[in-house]
């Protein structure tokens, strides 16, 4: 029996960790959950999954919530609260699936804790690798990535040597606007960014999906998660996400994990990690069904955020944290009609273009840049 | 270092085992070699690898080598020959590439010498895969494919366990005439069939890709190397063959193995396990060049080699063996220009029918019933 606690239980990865466990109760047991603003779904899941300890971000919803949830479930909230269901409890996986970079501290705790971690948060690798990879290594802990792209690299790499690596290729979608040219961006919607051609995920993710920024992410977390040097981390479109990503080794050979796009399917690998288990699955892959397999080689210039993550990722330091806050703010700026799609690129460009960079951040700096970052493109993107 | 004995080194799997150890002098010696027929391709062999022992096949070339050869060169001749090269040498492991049942034989020497065997021989897991198989645990030895199916699908499988393989996945380019549908079929010639548009290979097995007997064969030699049943074992149409084959596990994630098609690739591979060394190859599979991969299914009545093969191998006994055995018969009858390429299915097809099956047979008795099927394709086939 594998006990897990799970920040994030309502947001996409969350809801879906959680059917995952709902379907092995006899493999999987929920010891403990953080829930963000959507406290009616984080009762319902309380209710139905009891785990004994649950944290709120919120007072307000810790003191609502304290009347309506079973009185052997230990109710706490904030930062604190965050902490606790990270570390301090019989959880041997964390599975942090909270959006941002409120979920990078609890990692750190849970690292110290020795409990194994499942990785969907993408800040934790991209703004804090350096620091999140060597406590992994000190405390003897494992980093499993969720995320479909880092999970098919992980499949593909058990048993393998890395220094028998000769790259690694992540595959990206081309997101909603893939078969547009720049020229026809300058108008698109928030409705359009939303849709989406094979995953169903987050709206944040969804408009990172459609400038690359997402893959940009992902990038800078394969060279943390592997340890491979940026100029060995390839990406590739590939139309239809099912190659979810590949791993070329010395000798020439190709291994590459598909399967039909379901985030279920990593979230389970990384819970039953090194053994497979069944999964329920109506959709399995047929080749032959799909018949044909897209790939073609993505542009730096259609793609601008592809080579600002590279670039960002190569420079190292804070220049990272600048790229993920930058691109934060500025596709919710976009999300709530206030800036336009083309500008969500031009937004991290000049938040990067301004940055003084600083190797080797501390956790504060981190913390200190992030928001000066997010601050930054307030004022230079909304007048 | 590596020391290598290569049953077969002039044919086409032969020949670029030779170019793979050429090219890693440091890694690979030639300890032995087995010479079939082509004698002046052999003599040039032996002047640039400088193996200690050297069998050809018969006496006539043996009286004729000997004089050609240095001196310190140990030249022996027919079936002992074979058995000295494959078993009583410092090699440690056996690269079977001869064509047909010879090479059963001395591969169970081999295995009792404790040699590591690489295989490229169908025969020897088709027809008598009960034995090689049950002796190889017997002598704890491993059995390495080269074929690049079996190699996909061993790669696939690294550190993976087995009872999680939900099922293996052979590609298939089609053959020669794969755009055809079965009315086309009549009246095609060798220089047709022969004119493969994946793979270069031997005359035989380009016949066999054409029939897709060729993928009949992998399928029972799947059921043996991978100890997976026949309902488990599925065949997907391919034609660029740049994934090489694939496993879908329980949770239906898939791995699949690609590459540009090199018969080299797998051939050192097996010679490196478990390791990879650096591939010297100009031309690495790029995905965005190639732009697209195509699937579809098989269908058995236009495959109906496919569909003999899957039932002689569930009937398992001797069937395996009179498919093989007629099969070969066949192709060597349509290669001389005696029976008609549609005919090559119903001399399998008659043979299959005829035969009285025999389980569990032994050696003497799959030589026995190789021949039968030979006379008898040949009797009934040719008026």
């Amino acid at each position: 029996m594998k006990k897990i606690s799970l920040l994030g239980s309502t947001g996409s990865i969350g809801t879906q960790t959680l059917e995952v466990i709902r379907k092995h109760p006899d493999k999987f047991s929920l010891e403990a959950l953080s829930i963000g603003r959507n406290i009616d779904l984080g009762l319902k899941q309380i209710h139905e999954y009891k785990p004994k300890l649950v944290s709120v971000q919120f007072k307000e919803d810790y003191n609502k919530l304290l009347k309506e949830i079973p009185k052997d479930v230990q109710l706490l909230y904030g930062a604190e609260g965050l902490e606790e269901v990270a570390a301090n409890n019989d959880a041997n996986i964390l599975v942090n699936a909270v959006l941002g970079s409120v979920g990078l501290k609890p990692t750190l705790s849970a690292i110290k804790a020795g409990k194994t971690i499942a990785i969907a948060n993408k800040e934790t690798l991209v703004t804090a690798g350096h620091i999140v990879t060597s406590e992994a290594k000190k405390y003897n802990v494992q980093l499993l990535p969720i995320d479909s792209e880092h999970s098919a690299i992980f499949q593909c790499l058990q048993q393998e040597n890395l220094v028998e690596v000769e790259k690694l290729i992540l595959t990206a979608s081309g997101g909603s606007f893939r078969d547009r040219d720049r020229s026809e961006l300058k108008d698109v919607t928030v409705k359009d960014a939303l849709n989406h051609p094979n995953w169903s995920m987050g709206a944040k993710i969804t408009i990172d999906s459609a400038t690359m920024m997402n893959k940009g992410l992902e990038v800078i977390e394969a060279f943390w998660l592997f340890q491979m040097p940026y100029d060995k981390i390839e990406v590739i479109l590939h139309k239809e996400s099912i190659i979810h990503s590949m791993v070329e080794f010395v000798d020439s050979s190709v291994i590459a994990q598909l399967g039909t796009p379901d985030m279920k399917v990593p979230i389970q690998y990384a819970l039953t990690y090194p053994n497979r288990i069944k999964f329920q699955d109506p959709n399995r892959l047929k080749l032959w069904e799909v018949g044909k397999l897209h790939f073609a080689k993505p542009s730096f210039d259609r793609y601008r955020c592809l080579r600002f993550a590279y670039d960002a990722g190569k420079s190292g330091g804070t220049m990272p944290v600048v790229l993920n806050a930058a691109n934060e703010e500025a596709v919710s700026l976009f999300l709530d009609g206030k800036i336009s799609f083309l500008q969500i690129e031009e937004a991290i460009e000049r938040a990067l273009l301004a940055h003084q960079n600083i190797i080797f951040p501390t956790l504060e700096v981190i913390q200190e840049i992030d928001e000066e970052t997010r601050k930054f493109v307030r004022n230079v993107m909304v007048k």
